[in-house]
C-alpha cells in the first residue's frame, strides 16, 4: 500500500483555501497510487488559532465531514486530518478517517492535549480507534499523544501495524519526529505517519520534519523544513518482531520497587 | 520552487512501462506544483543492464528525446533522467533535463564510470553542463560523480546553486545518501538531488535512500528503502556562505607537502 503525509503550512483561517489544498493533494497523490494522505492537526480551521476553535468548530456528520467525504470520493484517495470538532458545548481537537470511496472509517478525540492553549479550547477524549485500512489493522493518534510509549503500546496490543498522526509540532520539539517516533515504531513493530506543519501561525513556528518510520525504525519518507507531499510505498517496511515485543506478557503496574 | 525526485524499481528492459512510469510520476508531481521530477540513472533501457546498453541506446534528437519533450510537454511538468546514448560508434551513460514546455535544456555523459560493467559499455563524458532552471544555475551530475569533491567544486565556482542527479547506488553503498550528498551540498552551499532506484535488477540489490539535501546538510526530503515519489519546496532552504566556501581562494594544486 502507497501512503502519503502532506506537509504545509497553516491556512491561516481561510477555510475554502483549506479544501483547496486537500484536493490538490488527493488529485497528485492519487495519481501516484497512494491509498491515503495524512494531512496535519487541527488542518481546519488551525491549530494555533483559539480564537477560531470554539466558533468555527463543526459536528460530526456535518458541512465539514461532507465535504471530506466528497474530495475522497472524487479524487479516489483516502484521507486522514485533523479539525475542530463541536459536540453539543463540548469542542474536541479531533481527527478522522475517510476511505478513497468516502466511506468515515472511523474518528478520533486527541487524549493527551498539550499546554494551556489546547487545555483551554478542547475537551479531552478517552477512546482508540482501530479500524481496518487495506487489510490491515490501523489506528489514529494526535501530535502529543505519540510521545507516550503505552498508547502505542494498547493499540499494539489491539493488533494495530499503522498509526495515522496529524501533529502541529513546533521547532524545539525536532526530537519527536527524529528520536521519538522511529522508536514507538520499533517498540511495537508497526508504521507511523506523522504529519506536520511548516511556517509559522501567529507567533508559533512549526519544525515540519514530517515522517514515516517502518516497524525496525527505518524511514519510510521524510520531509525537511518546507512544504512537501511523499508518496512512499509502505510494502517494503520489514515485518518484525522486536524482542522487546514480549513486554506484552509484563503489565508495569505488576512491577515493584524493592 | 518545488522538485521531485522518483525512486522505482527498474524496468526489466521494457521501455513501454518506463514511459508510462514516467508520465504517471510527472502526472502526479504537475498537480503537486513541481516544476520538475528527477528520475534514476539509466532509466531506459536500465542500469545493470550490459545486455541492452549497447543494442538499445538511442541518439540525442532521437525518439526518445522526442518523446521525453513531448511528456514533459503533455503533463507539465519538466523531467530530468538518465538514458543509454548512442553516438556513432560510441555509448555514454547520459542525462537530458527539460523544462515543463518540452524544451531541452541540457545533455549530461557521466564522467566518472564506475566499476567493469559501466566501463565496458560506455565511454566517459569529459565536460560538464550548467543551465538555468527557475532563475537559477543549476547542473547535472550522474551517481559516482557526486562521490568527487571537486566536482561539485568547479560547479559551484561556476556559480551553481542546485544540482540533479540521477543514480543507481546499491546496497551496501548507503553513505553516498547519509553522508556524501549532504556533505557535498554543505561543502558548496548548494541543493543535491540524488534520485536512485530501489529493488533489484539481476543480481545487483539498490539501497533506495534518495535524498535531496540542502545548502546546510538539512535533508529536504529522504526516501526509504521501497517506490517514492517525493515532492519539496526547494526555497525554504537556508542560503548559506560556508566558511569552507573559502576553499575557492585556494587552489589544492599549490599545496606542497613539507
Amino acid at each position: 500500500m502507497k501512503l502519503a503525509i502532506y506537509q504545509g503550512p497553516p491556512i491561516r483561517g481561510q477555510i475554502e483555501t483549506g479544501f483547496e489544498r486537500l484536493e490538490t493533494q488527493l488529485c497528485a497523490a492519487a495519481i501516484a497510487g497512494a491509498k491515503m494522505v495524512v494531512f496535519p492537526e487541527l488542518f481546519l480551521p488551525g491549530y494555533n488559532r483559539p480564537d477560531l476553535h470554539q466558533t468555527l468548530a463543526q459536528p460530526i456528520n456535518g458541512q465539514w465531514t461532507d465535504r471530506f467525504a466528497d474530495l475522497a470520493r472524487k479524487t479516489g484517495c483516502g484521507l486522514c486530518l485533523g479539525w475542530a470538532e463541536r459536540d453539543g458545548d463540548k469542542v474536541y481537537n479531533s481527527a478522522s478517517v475517510f476511505d478513497e470511496t468516502g466511506e468515515l472509517l472511523g474518528h478520533y478525540r486527541k487524549i493527551q492535549l498539550f499546554g494551556e492553549m489546547e487545555k483551554a479550547s478542547f475537551e479531552p477524549g478517552d477512546r482508540y480507534l482501530v479500524f481496518t485500512l487495506a487489510g490491515q489493522k490501523a489506528a489514529l493518534l494526535i501530535c502529543y499523544d505519540i510521545e507516550f510509549p503505552q498508547h502505542c503500546r494498547a493499540l499494539a496490543d489491539q493488533g494495530v501495524s499503522l498509526v495515522l498522526v496529524p501533529t502541529a509540532n513546533p521547532l524545539g520539539f525536532e526530537h519527536v519526529s527524529n528520536t521519538f517516533v522511529p522508536a514507538r515504531a520499533a517498540e511495537t513493530g508497526m508504521t507511523i505517519a506523522y504529519a506536520n506543519y511548516c511556517g509559522s501561525e501567529n507567533d508559533l513556528r512549526f519544525a515540519g520534519l514530517s515522517v514515516i518510520a517502518g516497524p525496525d525504525a527505518q524511514i519510510l519518507a521524510a520531509a525537511g523544513r518546507g512544504e512537501a507531499l511523499l508518496i512512499a510505498d509502505l510494502d517494503v517496511a520489514k515485518h518484525v518482531e522486536p524482542d522487546i515485543m514480549s513486554m506484552q506478557s509484563k503489565d508495569f503496574r505488576e512491577v515493584t520497587t524493592q
